[in-house]
């Protein structure tokens, strides 16, 4: 069911004004929509099975994936982890009005850099019912009108999902058309030229997916394209961290972008390491690619330039011999994606070099690359990874969901003082809140 | 002289490696590196001063009006100038390797949030050759590499300046490649295209400039287009306070984006401060255009919708007269662009409602719009004013050129164990900094 244009324009204008009034409710007001929407959720559990049911039943007819399946999924289960997680949101620290710095400007001006939300965000997401869920109540929390696009698979989950948080929150007081919920593929494009409303767009999905939305649209972007991550095992490292980490760098789930997908080793602990890693990456399915210094130790497939730009998400593994240090930070540089990379390594100076030289989002020491998501980072969930070095980088909970503004309180203070030099400016950072 | 699109792209790639190198360094490597370019400006005086002659009689036979003239001059006293704020720089605190927050997901396993530098800025500028050392300055401090292109009319002092500081800074012992000087046109439209190596635009000049970068490169763009900034009198304002500000947001600097370009006024004082206002802008040589209300009080042009949205830049007001605090702050809303806006009031919950629901990078109270800037506010230096809600908003200083990265140190843990519930995350926020 296609909405026209002018529709979805419409919506973007009620948004960007309902985002305003949204981020004027007291954290009390917020958070007492939460639970409003969590009590709606739970009274209706039998209607909201009963529309997944029907997306169930078409996805089969559709011949879905069984993994697809799965995620589409929306049973009694699933509504018990979405009911818990608005709970631990709305114990979440207010991301609103937190005073960032104060500054005295001169006696009786004060200068505040307080937080705010940032206005209307769009979310263009996969086929999971429960992140629909997720992102509307992390937007709420933080004051943030939402537009969502789920995936058509989800349609009538989806929709009635919107119908009990709209309601819901509606009726606990937060402004009418502050969640909108997009249900075409053409309603996608007609929100990209929405730049005059929506401030921030979060697309999920592959990495075509997000490089066409960055190439369609004015309005900034956040969000990862690939996800190649690696782990380096140092000259200096413990070996037994070394394979337990790789394995579940590798293993523990494949498919995700935070997976390890080239592993490079220090030339001189290769011989010894090498072979054992083979023996458990053999057991566990993976097939080995490597460069000629590897095949010299173990048999594996030839590795090309190809393979180290390459994101298998899957049971595949490119392996690279390294001289030294220097060498593995150059190559995660000149390679990577920027997302997640681990150093194996009992050697802090290295680890720091490590550290400091490459450039991505998260660096990892003597730990697997998996630990990178906004639940293991303890903010409760995330909207997703950001692999941009502007605004939010890496995994991004309520705190990228906000801006700030700042507000500067005087008594009738003008420039022309300054410039004149009559009156001169204090500049004294104060400890102060603000104070309206 | 026009620099082919492929040495601009190598540019690209070795000032991305310099950025890496450039933001290692310790503060005190940097810091003496900014002191040896002000040291070399200041030994290269006759040098710079000789090539900006050149260019002012070029510019004189060109025809270039007065102020533009004024602006190119780079004098011994603008030198002066440079070189304190040089030294000023020098004295700010280190915006690298700050720990924003840590936290210890489980023993032994923290997780610290450390600022970085962002890459590669590119900076796009005016014809003001102090401009050239202030933003190179600043990414210097920040870590960041920069490719600048400076107006054409300073095409010889950008070329001279580039050669001092780029040669300094070397022999000071920054990476070579961290700063490039982009001589012509065809080198913007080249380095737009450079997503892989610029991590940022920061394009200073006019509005269909800002626009036109916009729509010409996927890399995030930093700015503000226009400057439609507001006074509003409330009902509660101290007359006294209200002139002195209207007056000094009007005149003070006519022609920049934190001038005030709307005057709203509450009706109930409108009769009384109209007829004081008007003498004291008939004296600044200001004209006023208001609504029939407004002219029915004093006599001033007729204004339409299109004065509200029009940023004069010129000794020009338009005024308005609205029924309460929510029209004014529904109007700022719409016909704003986002950038500065105060309320003259006495009354703390009026002035409170309005920060709150004006929805701008700078809201203040019984002060004047022309405090919005980098130095007023203590920055130090401001590489400009962004009125987009993502990354940094408001005046833009060092802060604003910094991004971070997670770095987590472990000692072996992987995440299969948590997710088996072998081992529980602590998810504890810590006072530690970033050891490494």
């Amino acid at each position: 069911m296609a909405t026209s244009a002018t529709t979805i324009e419409k919506a973007g204008k009620t948004a960007r004004d309902a985002g305003i009034m949204l981020s004027a409710k007291s954290e009390d007001q917020r958070n007492r929509a939460l639970q409003a929407i969590a009590d709606a959720l739970d009274q209706s559990r039998s209607e909201i099975i009963a529309a997944n049911e029907k997306d169930i039943e078409k996805g089969k007819s559709d011949n879905l994936s069984d993994p697809l399946l799965k995620r589409l999924r929306f049973d009694d289960k699933k509504i018990d982890g979405i009911i818990k997680g608005i709970s631990e949101l709305i114990h979440l620290p207010d991301p609103l009005g937190k005073t960032l710095k104060a500054t005295e400007l001169d006696i009786n001006l004060n200068l505040y850099q307080v937080t705010t939300s940032i206005g209307v965000i769009g979310v263009i997401f996969e086929s999971r019912p429960d992140a629909f869920v997720q992102i509307s109540t992390l937007c709420l929390k933080s004051g943030n009108a939402v537009m969502l696009k789920g995936g058509k698979e989800a349609l009538l989950t989806n929709r009635k999902l919107f119908e009990i948080i709209n309601n819901a929150s509606q009726n606990a007081g937060m402004p009418e058309g502050w969640i909108y919920n997009l249900e075409s593929r053409e309603n996608v494009n007609a929100i990209l030229d929405l730049d005059d409303y929506i401030d921030l767009i979060i697309p999920r999905g592959s990495n075509a997916f997000v490089r066409y939305i960055m190439d369609h649209t004015r309005i900034p972007v956040m969000g990862h394209s690939d996800g190649i991550c690696h782990v380096y095992i140092d000259a200096d490292a413990d070996l037994k961290k070394a394979i337990d980490i790789s394995l579940d760098a590798k293993t523990q789930y494949v498919s995700v972008c935070n997976a390890m997908e080239t592993l490079l080793i220090h030339r001189s602990v290769a011989p010894s390491i090498l072979p054992e890693l083979k023996a458990a990456f053999d057991k566990a399915g993976v097939r080995l690619i490597g460069d000629e210094n590897v095949r010299a130790i173990i048999s594996a497939d030839t590795a090309t330039e190809t393979d180290w730009k390459t994101e298998y998400l899957d049971y595949v593994l490119s392996v690279k011999i390294v001289n030294d240090l220097n060498e593995a930070i150059d190559h995660i540089n000149l390679f990577g994606s920027g997302h997640t990379d681990a150093i194996i390594t009992e050697n802090m100076d290295n680890a720091g070099r490590f550290c400091s030289l490459v450039d991505s989002a998260d660096v990892f020491v003597n730990c697997s690359t998996r630990f990178a998501d906004g639940y293991r980072y303890g903010f409760g969930a995330e909207v997703g990874i950001s692999t941009s070095k502007l605004h939010a980088r890496g995994p991004v909970g309520l705190d990228g969901l906000v801006s700030y503004k700042y507000i500067l309180i005087g008594d009738g203070q003008i420039v022309a003082d300054y410039a004149d030099s009559q009156k001169q400016f204090t500049h004294r950072l104060i400890d102060n809140k603000y104070p309206l």
